[in-house]
């Protein structure tokens, strides 16, 4: 059987064998994190040092002022610099945070946030020394007066940071975080380019303040509303979706003394009573310690688990950006002629809660079609054949609503949907598409038919005189808002300002038009095709 | 600007961070290894086990011979085993490889092989665990008389395997490998299933011989040909696509004394002259110890590197299938009446020597349209919307060689395509789509048009006289072939046999016809539409 080649035996081989650091790893696929062109890393860039400070200010509850420029060097590099009103990071973990793979604050918690890995920003620190061979400069300061100033690079075989330089200043006041990264970059403005990701952003963020100096000039984008979103709970992982294996190792590591007490205090949801039940159904001693669980008791287990009825997830974890602040995004950066919204309730796929939010902006501004596509408050710009939300759209029966379409709208119309999870199950480390569980599909197509069914009412026509009244007090409540923001900043008296922004906001949204939410799930559900074999 | 919920301070963060092993990473992610759903989990286990079979196989100069069973168990579990002949594992070894993720040979080599990341075969010890909570079994002999068999888990936190047992056992004279998982499964025959993975290995592998014990029954696929390809060559990396941060790390861990003795001997095809060429024009001593070269001298010598001409890396490291393996294979497994294949000469895309090479497969027992994708010689079943075989098939003109078609052939036509390197960009770490780099996208497309321009002579029917001349003789040679190895197998008369096969072959395919490779590239020329604006 043996051949006449060079033949190795299992000796030789077992020599080969070695372990790789997940820095290494990443270094040699740095395209799984999004990093396959000079053009897109730009947008990757900004895009984890954005979201880790929006992440940052709303876990401190600070309205963000973030700041972004992106300059051209020589040689085909670019110097990116990112600046935040954050709460900052204490000096001793700032090394870690940037200069090891795989480290955070985000990955072991059941929380809604943009990062949830712990992979983006030292991914960035990692790229821009493996293309233009320089340190990563973060400045950070926790407003005690103090700033830290450190210049970073990975030692890639042992996924651990390299400190290039370190310095502390006195006398500052700002608080927050500054990061400087250098790279090989080519800065394009095009769908998925660095300005239309800040945009997006902007329009799912409506709270945030984000000025951006691009190579092209500068762009402001304020924010319209002075109140962040309630803040998301964290939350315990639910039995339903827990594998064998994580049971197995939870039962281990489990500080309850109890095997009911442990099913109480590890997983969200679970009373007594069915703990009681599970034990029982599994033919074993509630009493008795979780450690001294056995792999055939803990397949017993799952057993019992599947058969008895289980409190669905609590939802409240989640931080919907509810109808109000999707149409203040929207209307704000697109100028619109009609805007609906539908916030959907929570539901949970694997046991993890989610819910799907959408809105649909029509006319006015807005020149071509366009899905925006958001998970946890997050544009997502690449992948889109890839994704649950695409994927979703294109089910919809456009035509059903009177909407002009080749399996997506074709007119001057705007998708937004937005998909907020404890965990959003992505298809890829570089989170650029939602993975298509099936529930999730259905969600997020019940949404579009929503806002879809409300347009088509107000393309018919049939609403227009009730709009146009309500129109009036809705633009005067927003001047109103405006002015007193105005009249704050600049000491100007409130009255004054107020007749200066009504004028204004009459002339530029001449055409928009905001249709209020009016309990509309229930109103017309003959119009709803779900179910029809669509 | 403080909001009034709960904030969270930069200190109270900061004991948040925690780091994250990788074990935990893959299996809250473990979708990101193509674990999405119980179907596909069966597939990709025993293509893990098979791939690693076959690789250990090739590089010992054995003749693989494999052995796949998959049964159903009760609650919706699976026991998948795989053996195989090739030169086992060293004993100590065991452990770390099937239970520890990112360790292997192949990582760190630039060598054209099935597997390049030491994740699978410990990802499937991992996504059994998660599902079933059961251990993996191995067991392993090296030939000498031993076999060694473990029962193996992870543990997750710590990324490192876990021994629930083990055993040697004397006396054995097989050696290779066995492995048994436990896992959640179902188990479907369709076009991703195991049936269709082991089908169109045994098509790329046309030297092995795989038995396949189905829930169904059983399958066999004999090897046609009896000897295993060139053995593929390890190489250096290449200059051209090594990036600043790899150089300064390369210059730091080199033991080479000089800088230019560093690039003559830590990369392929540098010369003294060349690496001359390069410390002078970056202005840098070529004596002077690598160690020493600091951060900017690094920019300065990657600038050079650009300036200087550098020689093609080595192709001879490539081992392709050639024309005749192809044929093997698809003859052997689809019977078709006309095969054209196609190995073209090796290129690189940044700096890593790869080739493509093709086969079309037309009527006889085809039925339905087809393209099989390979790479390293493993079938490639998901994700094909993505992947760069897919998308060239789809730019070929089909209707230019008269091939019926929708965007891909619409007829009974199996499309073939193999890509060999030393390191396949893969779109993610399920290794199922090739990353789309313009060169790989133009040589897949040269490939398919030239086995496309030989089909459709084909249907035009000019050359069919010439085939069926040649066709008798080739026949015949296949026959004898066949007798040989029955004859030794048997021990029965060597002429006998080849009477019957004759007969055999005669009548199970009296419609196949090859085409011989006659430099069919510079045969016609004007029938080339490369370059004319398609």
């Amino acid at each position: 059987m043996v051949d006449n080649g060079v033949s190795k035996s299992a000796e030789q081989m077992a020599s080969d064998q070695k372990e790789v650091a997940i820095s290494e790893f990443f270094e040699k696929n740095r395209h799984l994190l999004g990093y396959d062109s000079k053009i897109k890393a730009l947008m990757i860039i900004v895009k984890e040092a954005v979201d880790n400070s929006l992440d940052a200010c709303e876990e401190a509850r600070i309205l963000p002022e973030i700041h972004v420029k992106i300059e051209e060097l020589e040689d085909g590099k670019c110097r990116i610099t990112e600046r935040d009103n954050g709460p900052g990071i204490v000096k001793k973990h700032i090394p870690k945070i940037f200069g090891t793979l795989l480290y955070g604050s985000k990955f072991h918690r059941f929380r809604q946030s943009r990062g949830q890995q712990g992979l983006g920003i030292s991914m960035a620190v990692l790229y821009s020394q493996l293309t233009s061979g320089q340190a990563t400069e973060i400045v950070s300061s926790t407003g005690d007066g103090m700033s830290h100033k450190y210049a970073l690079k990975i030692d890639v075989k042992k996924n651990e940071p390299v400190i290039v330089s370190e310095e502390s200043m006195n006398g500052e006041k700002w608080h927050g975080v500054q990061v400087t990264f250098v790279c090989e970059g080519i800065y394009r403005e095009h769908k998925q380019g660095v300005l239309e990701y800040i945009k997006e952003t902007a329009i799912c963020n409506p709270f945030a303040t984000i000025t951006y100096e691009a190579p092209t000039g500068r762009h402001e984008f304020r924010r319209s509303v002075e109140k962040l979103p309630a803040e998301p709970k964290e939350i315990k992982p639910h039995l339903h979706g827990t594998e064998i294996g994580i049971l197995a190792r939870m039962l281990k590591d489990t500080t309850a003394r109890s095997l009911s007490g442990f099913f109480v205090s590890e997983f969200s949801r679970v009373g007594g009573l069915t703990a009681k039940q599970i034990c029982d159904k599994a033919g074993m001693d509630p009493k008795i310690s979780p450690r001294k669980v056995d792999d055939t008791q803990t397949v017993a287990l799952i057993k019992a688990v599947k058969e008895v009825k289980l409190t669905r997830p609590p939802t409240d974890c989640l931080s919907p950006l509810g109808n109000n602040l999707i149409k203040e995004g929207l209307v704000k950066e697109l100028n619109p002629e009609f805007v609906a919204t539908i916030s959907r309730s929570p539901t949970a796929y694997r046991g993890w809660p989610f819910l799907v939010e959408a809105g649909i902006a029509y006319g006015g501004g807005i020149e071509a079609p366009s899905v925006m596509r958001f998970a946890n408050r997050v544009p997502l710009l690449y992948q889109q054949g890839d994704c649950a939300i695409m994927k979703s759209a294109q089910s919809v029966d456009w035509k059903r609503y009177k909407i002009e379409s080749d399996k997506l709208p074709t007119g001057p119309i705007v998708l937004f949907t937005h998909i907020a999870s404890v965990w959003v199950p992505f298809t890829s480390e570089s989170k650029e598409a939602v993975a298509s569980y099936p529930i999730i599909l259905k969600e997020v197509k019940l949404a579009m038919q929503e806002v879809a069914r409300k347009l088509s009412i107000y393309l018919s026509g049939m609403r227009r005189a009730k709009w146009q009244a309500e129109r009036k007090s809705i633009f005067e409540r927003y001047a109103e808002e405006t002015a007193i923001a105005i009249s704050e900043l600049t000491g100007e008296k409130r009255e004054k300002i107020l007749e200066a922004v009504k004028r204004v906001v009459k002339e530029r949204m001449t055409e928009a038009v905001f249709e209020e939410d009016e309990n509309g799930k229930e109103s017309e559900p003959s119009s709803e095709p779900e179910g029809t074999g669509e």
